[in-house]
């Protein structure tokens, strides 16, 4: 179910808005003179916020379902709010020229607030390296694995279960949810949350055809180099980063991956990337910054894209980009039978150009 | 290997169908004089099953593995019986008008029996927060770790390095695999069966752009709604099921999810829908009842299926769904110079298509 | 950041060789005599590698990497070496026909000295059932569970967090990083390296529509076989092998998995084939020796694939395949705009052709 704060931990509307203003948005409570002094325990859709929550209006197709809204206040523009039927509205109003943005900030502050009454410290039960460095004020919890050489930075915090290999290193003010594992000489910079399941610095899959055994058989190539991230990542449940084989795998700055992403070793991947859920990049390519791949995006080895690539969900890219824009390459579905017919004709398309081009010459 | 029970573990053919018609379906043994007191120590197939086995008939075209056939017994359709050759099998025979549910239904009566006997109780290894609630008869398994205001209802088990998050709730005669992580705010109904490695409750992929940092940066919205899963569901290893951005992620009664699927934030998938493995579904999606989702199968963010629709393995949604049936949208798979040939074509199809217009008029 | 060697735990090059030539691989040091007691810290590319690091060159094109190279000392093979031009360049030469695998080697060789640093031995906090059997020799990370019945053969590490089930079996000099999970009645040869989040055994995805419940609703068929995995496997980060439905899903030897594969129930994949990430392979797929799947392949349930067939990325497989060769099915990738005129085109291809063939009538 929703978070929502108990009552006597809810701010009020105000306090609320002043948290905000310190983060530097500008928003103005209109219309609120109602709700001075109620307290928010949360935030929810217009269609779903009570009457103890805030909602807001960010996309203009949704201004009709301010009708009937029973939210204690609504984040809005000047524009939506000019366009509301006084008096039309039991909610308050805020006016902000972001409300997308003001939403994910209240969203930040409310998530915040949940995370400062979990337990901090290191549990006993963490098993902590003689030779491993834990800054003051990281949270270490139940079952960790912290190996020799291994660096956490201050305010960071582990879930359970989390292992951070031989001298691997964490920046400050990290979230690292349960069971995430660092395999070893892997570093990451400050204020990066990592999810449940997510492993960084698997060996990459790497080997050499062996001819002096069977035949077909591979001989491993260790891979002995790291990984390598910069600040402000977010990593999804269950995706994995692999270490590069001689040298690092580099997830830039502000580079967020969604769930069950796998990055190849020796990848690079350009700042402030975004990759949607179940994407794949295969080894030592290379993405700009600025890309974003959707949704089960696949990615050949040894490519270069540009900055500000867009990748369509469900795409194979198996060649380099450097133009900017938006690719796709994504079958359309049909009803099967249909597709059957289609795809049964595609098979024979070199030879149905042929025909076309026979009837052309004879015309 | 296969599962078999220690001899002195082993029922009856007798005992074993006694156990079946408690389970409510109809089967009466014939042919069996000869085993009446032979131990059943598990299932096979035709092919396979040894002389303390039962197997079962319910694909027709395997009729001919009969032949052959090893086993202490074998559960088949009437019909199937009455073609059989008198004195042609040294294998009982049990009638049953639902081979294939009957079978399902004693592979279940061994898979039980097998974890009876396995170790039940509070492990003291296992940390509970003080304010978690465990029902009496729940099992926890080693290093399992239970925070605050958690819920283990009747008779639900935890495997080994399982986490169970504040205020998450599971209901009663739940089965959760080693290491299966429920983030907070996650409720799962009752007999669910959680595979290793599955997450509950990671974060939604929410962002948004923040136009006053750098160019690109993204501004995290913190996903503040939960996870709301129904009775009977079982979803697979390293399957991740995110948490809503304001509102619940729903999970339907009696839905099946396989291994290594994505189910983004605020989805809703209908009763009994089943989706095979590597299935991605983006967010806000809504998929209705009694659905099927081959494997490797992707549907895009924001989307409407209705009940009854049923997609091809590796076929990508894009637009919503209403009336049932089957879509597919796969590229065939050819040797690979006839892909080329055909691949190069398809990219000038429009231009091939005017081509044929050019050459229609002029006819 | 890269694995290297404290200078004082380095060997020196002529050490390093010859720890190499007992693995049986000729290798002749020539130029080096200005490096006779430089210690050789680890391995880097040609672009990369610093003095104290040994590179190799064996993609011809990249000879012109040789120029300002600043590696310790080179691998390459005489031809390579013969074009070199005397005097200009700084770096000792190792003479090997084979650089390639000279470098796989040697990249295995720091490998294994990193880990000989390692703690051995059975961690206090490991919990072991009195029924296991730990060989003399393995290592039992912190916060493993070894249940009844196990077997752990000598020489075979568990990193933390693993889990090995009831009745398993661990052949020798196995590696299993931290958080890999084996179910019950999962058997692993010898020398297998399986990575973080692995899950082996995992239910297979079988139901059976009950109709003595509400419509729609299955029944599950418990997967009672069990999962066999031969000597020489390497299994990626969060891959998943599932268990048999009655008899065992069987991996072969030399099998090389890379990670978020999805390996379905009763597969059998023949020996030294090797997947690269996230591939899927449906139930009951038999998979010769010797294939390969290349990123991101499906296929579909119940098929065979012959020895040495080879499928790119991206490609779903949904019929048999008997010859050795090389398969592809992937939508090119367009600039969008470019792809919707195509894809528009793509579902009429069926009715293209009918007006194609009513212009030959015609002619």
């Amino acid at each position: 179910m929703p978070v929502l704060l108990a009552p006597e931990q809810a701010p009020t509307l105000h306090e609320l808005l002043a948290e905000a203003n310190t983060i530097g948005l500008d928003c103005k409570p209109v219309d609120t003179s109602k709700q001075p002094e109620l307290r928010i325990r949360g935030l929810g859709s217009l269609a779903s916020a009570g009457p103890e929550e805030v909602s807001f209006l960010s996309n203009p197709k949704l201004h009709d379902q301010l009708q009937g809204c029973r939210a204690a206040a609504v984040i809005m523009t000047s524009a939506a709010y000019q366009a509301l039927e006084p008096g039309s509205h039991g909610y308050g109003v805020v006016l902000c020229s972001e409300p997308y943005l003001m939403y994910a900030l209240l969203a930040q502050w409310f998530d915040q607030h949940r995370m400062k009454q979990l337990a901090t410290g290191i549990h006993p039960t963490a098993i902590i390296a003689p030779t491993a460095a834990i800054a003051e004020g990281a949270s270490i919890g139940p079952y960790c694995v912290v190996e020799e050489g291994a660096r956490i930075g201050r305010g960071t915090r582990l879930g359970p279960h989390c292992v951070v290999g031989t001298n691997s290193a964490l920046g400050q003010d990290c979230l690292l949810h349960a069971r995430v594992t660092l395999y070893h000489n892997v570093t990451v910079g400050d204020r990066a949350i990592l999810h449940s399941g997510s492993v960084f610095g698997a060996d990459g899959f790497g080997f050499a055809p062996d001819p002096h055994k069977e035949a077909g058989a591979w001989a491993k190539i260790a891979q002995i180099g790291g990984v390598v991230m910069g600040d402000d990542v977010e990593i999804g449940a269950n995706t994995t980063v692999d270490r590069g084989a001689l040298e690092n795998t580099v997830v830039g700055n502000g580079v967020k991956l969604d769930n069950q992403i796998m990055i190849g070793h020796n990848v690079q991947i350009g700042d402030h990337t975004a990759m949607a859920a179940c994407v794949g990049v295969a080894g030592s390519t290379i993405i700009g910054r600025r890309c974003t791949l959707a949704g089960a995006a696949m990615l050949s080895g040894h490519l270069v894209l540009g900055d500000d690539v867009h990748i369509s969900g469900g795409s194979a890219v198996t060649s380099n980009i450097s133009t900017p824009g938006r690719y796709t390459g994504v079958f359309p579905l049909a009803e099967h039978g249909q597709w059957q017919r289609n795809a049964a004709v595609l098979t024979q398309l070199a030879q149905l150009r042929r025909r076309l081009m026979a009837l052309e010459k004879n015309k």
